[in-house]
């Protein structure tokens, strides 16, 4: 490939001539490594334009860097940057670079990195035995179908549709089908002014945190918890009170009676996986509408629930309005989609789209499209059946295997999903016991991130069956197995 | 298509029987509009079923329905939604549910819709004259390798790219292509690990601003501006400073001593598309070190300088590493992709990776890749040369009309871009013209909106090139200067 002339500038520097700035640039563009070996150099004519001087200027600068070895001629075939050129250590770049004198640690104003939750390594399909949540399986992808409906959505009929930045409106194909198709499946009724397309479940979370919550009020939260809605909360700067769930999620008496809003995950929690009974349900919107509280329902992986009908959602019971109601296409296509979507009154989805459209305009309008057209010509529908089925059958194999091996399930669960919510003896720490078995190619999610502190949370751990084969389910079990006992130096007393 | 059982749910009243509860939600989703006249219902085996009822329940529900017109039945084709099945009107689901008791208002904590920018119609593309800024093209668009690439990175190879949340990093592809490409044509080298893809340039001048200030923090912003960033640096609560622009841009002189960070356009100002001078450049990048200020880059439309060579970036001669800077996809690609990116110091752009996995994850890979492969096939400089070309042709259309109907330019420029930044004579309101031209199938943008304040500002106006036909540009703005002469009841003094 050919160097582009323009990308060379002349400094400008009044104390070296022409063809020393051009020397300079050069031999500079291929010691930063910008310029590799054997690549062509733009052809003096060319680099002269470009510059605005003459050519001879340029002819005699590479002459020159002949000489010294960065650039071979061929003939008539130009100047090449030579294969024996000199090089820097990447070291001398980055030195170069870190004698800036910024003081960033006091120019940033907002520390985000801190306590950001980190869940699992980059690396993770590279793993034999990967328990881990929320990551799409290719098996159970249909990705025949999403193809064609991402070529369907490029087509020339819906350019305008994709090229537009429209961040008045959401793509409305795709929210007829959310409103007609998946809502209602959640009983949930809405008007496409109660609805806002987000960049997944994480960008709603964090629009409801951005506009209902300040420093002077309180966000109440579950505790275990999703870590990503705890680093949201803290970021925001608000009172935090955490309530410790039971085998029926979030209990409404323990609310403190001056929250402002409430986060929940009721159909099924995380990462327990609890559903919340419909007597508490009421309950809970009774306490909402008496102390004047709202309640953001984090309704995630609602699709998966394969062992009973799934209850219909808070937000259906709410008449109020105080509920705030978020579902994901993460779990149920996958999530380096990044789509979701809010279903609130009127007056916070307005203030949402201000929001959205201020930090980053809208989702783009591409996958919009292709997600409306896979919902839409049922392709939607046929994967979450797939999914589910399969999902059954892994769990099967997991509840088989778990049993066999002595690992025991922190609460029996009735839902489905994709994932069991562990308890190991009381001696174990799962995220010493995490890192180990990562030298047997086993990943499991330690329970010390779902909890905001306190060390009896370390014995717990989660374990999802989403992305791994069933194949390799019961293998990789018994490996959990072996390692959890050699850090107890005991076996598993449940074992069969 | 038939309404799905899994749409309906039961009340679990105690005081209603199961019979009434069934007739209850299939009235109750009939007149609300959720199913439609002539839909097929759930059978009784699929709705008893899913409910969890005895089959005769659900018959007897039907039966009494069909008595009470919302359903016909079509003997062995099943239940249907009756053509004369009573409707409720809107308006009474509207009033149900305004009758919410929330208040909105002293609910949400940031009110973002204030001064939120509206620009241009949402049909603007049905408008004759569309003289708006930043919109693509679509027959200067290379549709047909868009599609090309879009289903390249939809192909199986690149799955686990497509699919993955990979939050920690960007596309290494399109990473690369950045750096090895796009940015040494600005003159800046730069490592992975200081640059940050982000959702078009609006996400990355947000993120600049929760970065880098507080209420206690003051920014500098130049006057006139794009509207999009002062909504941003309003919303932030920092104390704001104006700088009147000159031809030359931003004058560095001009800098309050105690700025914290400081927006500028120095490769050609928004909206007035004024060049910096290279020496204004750097007295501007020595006040910066001297007075402990960030500067923030907004390199947009970098592509479009046609008319001479561009200058290199601000970002080019950053010694101190103070420059933070940023381009977009938006204008070369279209704005509906949604692709920026922002090049800075290591420190700074790990905090904005936390901030931007805080608040989104990660733009959608599958847009990444579809760039990625855009660019580095050359379809994008392929394209760059096409837009340059039509541009500079409708320029000079454009400058020839201009001139021909007594139409003026506020400065003259050398840089090229897609617009012209005007100004009426002192008596017009161009705010009030943009109004009356619509009627003519006329959009122009008015002044107001790039200003902080003061009525001057009023006789200013721009009008860009980028959407609007060259078969167009001559009628467009002869509309222009007639609407203009209606509105100053004179003609206007430079018609030739």
């Amino acid at each position: 490939m050919a160097i582009p002339a323009e990308t060379f500038f002349l400094s400008g520097e009044q104390e070296t001539t022409l063809q020393q700035q051009i020397q300079q640039i050069v031999s500079e563009a291929i010691l930063s490594g910008r310029c590799l070996a054997g690549e062509k150099m733009p052809s003096t004519r060319h680099l002269a334009e470009h510059l605005g001087v003459a050519r001879i200027t340029v002819t005699n600068a590479y002459t020159e860097l002949v000489a010294s070895e960065y650039l071979t001629s061929r003939g008539r075939s130009g100047f090449f940057v030579a294969e024996t050129a000199p090089q820097r250590p990447i070291l001398a770049i980055t030195e170069r670079r870190s004698s800036a004198q910024i003081d960033w640690a006091r120019k940033i104003s907002q520390k985000v990195s801190d306590a950001l939750p980190i869940v699992r390594p980059a690396n993770w399909r590279d793993y034999k035995f990967p328990f881990i949540y929320g990551q799409s399986d290719a098996r159970l992808f249909d990705h025949r179908n999403w193809r064609a409906c991402a070529l369907k959505a490029v087509g020339r009929k819906d350019f305008d549709t994709l090229a537009t930045d429209h961040y008045e409106r959401d793509d409305p194909m795709l929210l007829e089908f959310i409103l007609r198709q998946i809502l209602p499946r959640r009983g949930i009724t809405a008007r496409p002014e109660e609805i806002l397309i987000t960049m997944g479940a994480q960008n709603a979370l964090w629009m409801t945190a951005q506009l209902l919550l300040t420093q002077r009020r309180k966000a109440v939260m579950e505790n275990p918890c999703y870590p990503g809605l705890r680093h949201i909360l803290r970021q925001s700067r608000c009172t935090l009170d955490l309530v410790d769930v039971d085998q029926d999620g979030l209990p409404p008496e323990r609310i403190p009676q001056d929250a402002d809003v409430v986060y929940t995950t009721p159909s099924h929690h995380c990462p327990s996986n609890a559903t919340m009974p419909l007597a508490r349900r009421r309950a809970l919107l009774d306490r909402a509408e008496r102390d004047d509280f709202i309640i953001v329902e984090d309704d995630y992986e609602f699709e998966m629930s394969f062992l009973k009908s799934p209850s219909p959602a808070l937000k259906s019971l709410d008449r109020s309005g105080s509920v705030v109601y978020m579902g994901s296409f993460s779990k149920s296509i996958f999530p380096g989609l990044r789509l979701g979507f809010i279903v609130a009154p009127e007056p916070f989805i307005s203030e949402a789209r201000a929001l959205r459209s201020m930090v980053l305009r809208h989702p783009p309008s591409h996958m919009q499209r292709t997600t409306a057209y896979f919902l839409s010509l049922g392709h939607f529908d046929a994967q979450i059946t797939r999914m589910a089925r399969s999902y059954r059958a892994r769990r099967a194999l997991m509840e088989q295997s778990l049993r066999q091996h002595g690992l025991t399930p922190a609460a029996p669960e009735t839902f489905g999903g994709s994932s069991f919510w562990m308890k190991a003896p009381d001696l174990v720490d799962t995220s010493k016991l995490a890192m180990d078995l990562r030298q047997h190619s086993v990943l499991i999610e330690p329970g010390e991130a779902f909890f905001a502190a306190g060390d009896e949370s370390r014995s717990y751990y989660r374990l999802a069956y989403s992305s791994i084969a069933s194949a390799r389910i019961e293998e990789g079990v018994a490996l959990i197995a072996r390692v959890m006992e050699d850090h107890l130096g005991a076996p598993l007393p449940d074992r069969e």
